[in-house]
């Protein structure tokens, strides 16, 4: 099993998720009025581990990162962009997808978190579009392989250049004895709705469908011949922006995070993380709002990256992925909050008045990508809501999206912060769904949907234990002589667990009820792959992965399971 | 890892899933007029497999052979039974779940096959209840820990004794380090709808939850003192029997299936399975029906067990299951028929016309599970629609099923077979839903519904293959000169396929659209156990699994993943 760690390129020991376009090593964003070029353009040696060249616009996680804060900031800073067009800075290759490399010489959980993540961003370019009508149009002028088609499976359109031998393919399993691991099957099946033989055929081809099969077949919306290609991408561009309804406004500039690490933590402005690693927790604390919610858009535009219910997304998001790349050993992420709930609830507030507006419209949708990274997290999840705490409206969620949370009764002995309530707002019934497209509350209260209602009642009201416990807010409410002991019990037993079981168990029991597309890509396609990742047909010294490009056929065990 | 064979008990060398209730060996099936007890008492000695006890009436395979059996004779032998008491015969145990020392010894192809035909039939046990109303109470006098209470679960109505000390648990994660794979934590959530917050604490919780916490949390639905247990048993018997409407009518019986099974074969009544294990192949062929339907539904139940479509199906059911539990190596199934198209649709039109009577809805519920059970097969599958075949209404379902299938244009030459085509009937259109819900037709025209009117238009009529590979009812129309090079090279390909690869992309493509709570077991629940049984922290050495009952606590890993 290739489960040795490969070495992070350039000396460095973490995998960073920040950067911005002047660091792009693979991308360039070309913005000409409403049209926005999203080229990719990977750089060979731009490696994040070390061992491997990314040739032919092959992707590692660095480049996704990149590509995931461009979609980010087209968002943010160019409001005025109607139209995404993705395409490839080189010739005759779109992209080949996922380095093999790379995969062959990643570790487990680097290869599972690797797709989690590129899985992430995709859902992002479709959000971009559904939830701020920026649309994606895919440009393909030469090989799009693998995850280079899954890539394009995200756009809203497809365009195949004709030219006798530019071809789609998701050639996973005959090249590698693995799927397509970034949403490919199941866009396939349930986006694109490619009928299922034909998608059985696609699979299993490793060269792939060109011309006017591909179109027959599904799998790309139009193909246009070399020569009046240009001609058909600016017209599409043309159409699709024509249909947008985003904004003509000036963006805000995503500024850099402020961002301290230190051995045993990470200080950001609004967010801090605490690591206590001989006890495998991670403790993120989110502070409230030190000032009231602005008066104006105009105000909030003005704050910009500062605004507080933005720069907290952007710090928790950020939290979030640290942990999930760099904290293997972290069984356990412990919410706690601090500030004043009718704060947090007044920028709920400002929000709501303003929900027409560009810029709220994007936070809100920006905390639904957030809120749905912290449901898909592989660790156990827990909230504690104490004395002080701020756990209202939007940072209610939070609670929402843990395994567990707990809540102190009361104050504490000799301790003067107010006892612990929770705060329900309009924000808590809807504004975030979940990837199986139900409100956090919805999906807590499968059972008896009254229980929703009689949470709806309490809108506005400050929660005390008592009250959140008898309506399902929070698992236990403790007092105070109860809740050190209980705590340190279930987070050790927690650190006790097999973490493979847990990450199976809480992947099952956060999502009841129903499955969207997105859910069955983190659920069917994600738990089927990294079993495949598991496999010596697929992981071995002699399976497909290792000895791809080596001249060796794989071997397989030819056990159907 | 534990992927070493097991010897099976008693020298055989292959497991049979056919069985009747004088050979049980495990349960006690008692008939009190309109009530059914199914009493579970295992026998130790009576394993599957050599090596281990079935102590606390823990089941391995053989006992969930004896069930499924139980379970289906009460629908065609008895269908006055209106009520299933579901209950242990052994005193302070109702069931301790799957033995952990098979488990721990058993392949990982047994484990998966073993959690994937538990859970059909915990399937068929709700299917007897929703479809033929034949309802399910379990009675919990002792222990129901993991598979136990998954088997609980299943129930319509779970009943619990009020002892102060019997419990229902799902142990599995913090005893084995595995999850509850047969359907337990899909049921959790999206049966019994337990709010997410109890089900962690309850999975998480080796004892388990009882009493009044255990009806609130919605686990049980009552749970009763020990002095009025069986008083309160018997009122629930009578309640859910009162609302039955089975018929009183009498049952045909389900004889031993006619079997011939030689070195390279297997010949049934009307089902012939022929091994081509160099080229890893199955080819399971159906017979048309040999004389004309009956006249009656009294000459249906004269037939009986020899009524052509109900003896195909037990026979075609029992196909499956010997390739999937003892030919691992065959990595595709060839579907072929052979008959007059005509005779199964007369057959068919017959169970329509009958459709309220008892036996003829049975027989068409025991084709939709039978069918489902195919979906469910990991293994390639492929529909040759040759001249001669009969592959019309129910047979067209098995074309339906196929991953992908081909159809010869025309006769063949010199000889005289008729061409083939290929026949719809109303019960292409519903009658035999897949696990997502949906008709394999309405499956298969996911992207434009209008395809499935199409293909409505033109039922009871002789399709030829021009006509069905533009109605999109099959993959390739091959003429002959064509046909034997590129069905070879097709087979020769996907046998030189990783058959992991195939499992997972067949899993993926095979079920676009809706999810349903079935559905969710075998893909969300089953992909994520089959990734844990392949962990180090559950099968290794030093794994749960392995050092259960050793005293040696496991070693885990402790990297999330």
């Amino acid at each position: 099993m290739a489960d040795a760690e490969r070495k992070l390129n350039n000396g460095k020991s973490r995998i960073d998720f920040q950067t911005e376009p002047s660091k792009y090593r693979h991308w360039k964003l070309k913005i000409d009025g409403e049209v926005a070029t999203l080229l990719m353009d990977v750089d060979e040696k731009g490696t994040l581990f070390e061992g491997y060249e990314l040739k032919l616009n092959s992707y590692d996680l660095g480049v996704d990162i990149e590509l995931a804060d461009a979609i980010e900031r087209l968002r943010f800073e160019h409001p005025q962009v109607k139209v995404i067009l993705l395409r490839s800075g080189k010739p005759r290759v779109f992209c080949a997808g996922a380095n093999i490399r790379m995969l062959a010489g990643a570790s487990h959980a680097h290869k599972v978190n690797f797709c989690k993540f590129t899985n992430e961003t995709r859902n992002g370019i479709e959000d971009a579009s559904e939830a701020s009508g920026l649309p994606t149009i895919c440009v393909i002028n030469g090989t799009a392989a693998g995850g280079g088609y899954e890539l394009a499976l995200a756009a809203d359109h497809i365009m195949l250049v004709d030219d006798g031998s530019t071809a789609v393919s998701l050639p996973e399993l005959p090249l590698l004895a693995v799927l397509p691991g970034t949403g490919g099957l199941t866009r396939v099946t349930d986006k694109r709705k490619v009928r299922r033989d034909h998608a059985d055929v696609f699979c299993t081809t490793e060269e792939g469908i060109k011309g006017k099969r591909a179109v027959d077949w599904r799998l790309v919306d139009e193909v246009v011949p070399g020569s009046k290609f240009e001609e058909a991408v600016a017209k599409r561009a043309q159409e699709f922006a024509a249909k947008s309804k985003r904004p003509a406004g000036q963006g805000i500039m995503l500024k850099p995070l402020k961002r301290e690490r230190s051995a045993g933590a990470v200080e950001y402005g609004a967010v801090s993380v605490e690591f206590a690693r001989a006890e495998r927790l991670a403790t993120i604390t989110v502070r409230g709002p030190e000032a009231p919610a602005p008066k104006s858009a105009d105000e909030m535009v003005a704050q910009g990256a500062e605004f507080w219910p933005l720069k907290v997304a952007r710090e928790l998001d950020d939290a979030i992925l640290d942990i999930r790349a760099n904290e293997f050993d972290t069984a356990a992420i412990v919410f706690k909050s601090s500030g004043d709930p009718k704060q947090v609830i007044a920028y709920d507030a400002f929000l709501d008045a303003n929900k027409d507006f560009w810029l709220a419209r994007e936070i809100r949708n920006l905390w639904k990508r957030v809120l749905k990274r912290v449901d898909l997290t592989s660790r156990s999840l827990v909230a504690l809501v104490e004395p002080g705490s701020c756990f209202a409206g939007t940072l209610a969620e939070l609670a929402f999206a843990t395994d567990r949370s707990y809540m102190l009764i009361g104050q504490r002995d000799g301790d003067n912060k107010p006892p612990a309530t929770i705060a329900l707002g309009q924000v808590n019934f809807g504004a975030y769904p979940m990837s199986n497209g139900l409100s956090r509350l919805a999906s807590r209260f499968l059972a008896d949907p009254s229980d929703l209602d009689k949470a709806k009642a309490e809108i506005g009201k400050a929660l005390d234990a008592d009250a959140a416990a008898r309506l399902g807010l929070v698992t236990f409410a403790l007092d105070d002589i109860d809740w050190e002991d209980e705590i340190r019990v279930f987070l050790e037993e927690r650190a006790s667990f097999s973490p493979d079981g847990l990450t199976g168990l809480e992947a099952n029991l956060r999502f009841g009820g129903p499955e969207t597309m997105e859910s069955k890509i983190f659920a069917r396609l994600t738990a089927w792959q990294n079993w495949i990742f598991q496999r010596p047909n697929a992981v071995g010294e002699e399976g497909a992965l290792r000895r791809y490009g080596s001249g060796q056929k794989p071997a397989f065990d030819t056990r159907r399971v």
